[in-house]
C-alpha cells in the first residue's frame, strides 16, 4: 500500500490565532475552525494547514482521547508555486504586505525558493514545485 | 493571492533515517534523498515529507543561508484515506506489520481516523478525507 496524499499538515504557535490570521491574511488559507488559545484549522486547496498551541495539545486531559502531540521551537513548511511567474507573484505580494524576505534560494536546475517567518517563528517557503520535479 | 497546495511538510526525528524507513516500508514513500544524521526527503503523490533532525536544522551556520529551523517534541501528521474501505485496509496493513494503533476516532458524520506513533513518538493519523469535507 502506498499513502497518495498528505491530508493534515501541522505547526504550533503558542498564539494560533494570530498565527492562523497570518496564513489567512497573507496566503489565502480559508479558515474553517477556530478556539482561542487552542488552534485553527485552514483549508489549502485539496489539504488541510493545521496550527496547534502545543501546551494545550501536548496535554492528554484536554485531548479527549485524541493521542497528545505538541513540539516547540522554528518549524517549517512550503507552500507551492506552479512555476517562477507565481513565485515572482508572492514577492510582489509579499512586499506589498511588508512581509520581509529572509533568503532566496537558487536550486541546481534554476527554480527557486522564497522564505520568510509567520508570526510565531516558523520558518515558511514558497517554492517553484519543480524544485522536487513535481 | 491563494497558495493552491502545501508542497512540503516537515516533521522531526533524532534519528531521521530510521524515521525514512517507517514512512518508506509502511506507508509506501518513495525515498528522494537522504543525508546520515542530517534529513530524509520522501516523496508522498504530488508532495514532500521532510524529516529532519532538529539538532542539525537550527544551526545556522550548518543550513549554507538556507533558513534555521528545527523542533523537539511530538509531531503530527495526517495521511489521506479516500473512504472508509482505505482506512480498513490501511488498519489491516498495520496490523501485519506489528504496529499498533493508539486510538480510533469516529467524527461527526461518521468518518473515521486512526492514529499510531511513528519511531521518534511523532503522532501519525489516517483520516477518511471527509472528515474535512474533501
Amino acid at each position: 500500500m502506498k499513502a497518495g496524499a498528505i491530508l493534515e499538515t501541522v505547526i504550533y504557535a503558542a498564539d494560533p490565532q494570530a498565527a492562523g490570521r497570518f496564513y489567512r491574511d497573507i496566503f489565502g488559507l480559508e479558515e474553517v475552525r477556530s478556539v482561542e488559545g487552542r488552534f485553527v484549522f485552514l483549508r489549502c486547496g485539496g489539504q488541510m494547514l493545521l496550527i496547534f498551541n502545543p501546551e494545550a495539545t501536548r496535554d492528554p486531559a484536554h485531548q479527549n482521547g485524541i493521542p497528545a502531540h505538541g513540539a516547540t521551537g522554528a518549524g517549517h513548511l512550503c507552500f507551492r508555486a506552479e512555476d517562477g511567474a507565481e513565485l515572482d507573484r508572492w514577492r510582489a505580494r509579499l512586499a506589498g504586505a511588508g512581509i520581509p524576505l529572509e533568503h532566496e534560494q537558487i536550486w541546481k536546475g534554476g527554480a527557486r525558493s522564497i522564505y520568510l517567518r509567520d508570526p510565531a517563528g516558523n520558518s515558511v517557503e514558497i517554492a517553484e514545485a519543480a524544485i522536487w520535479g513535481l
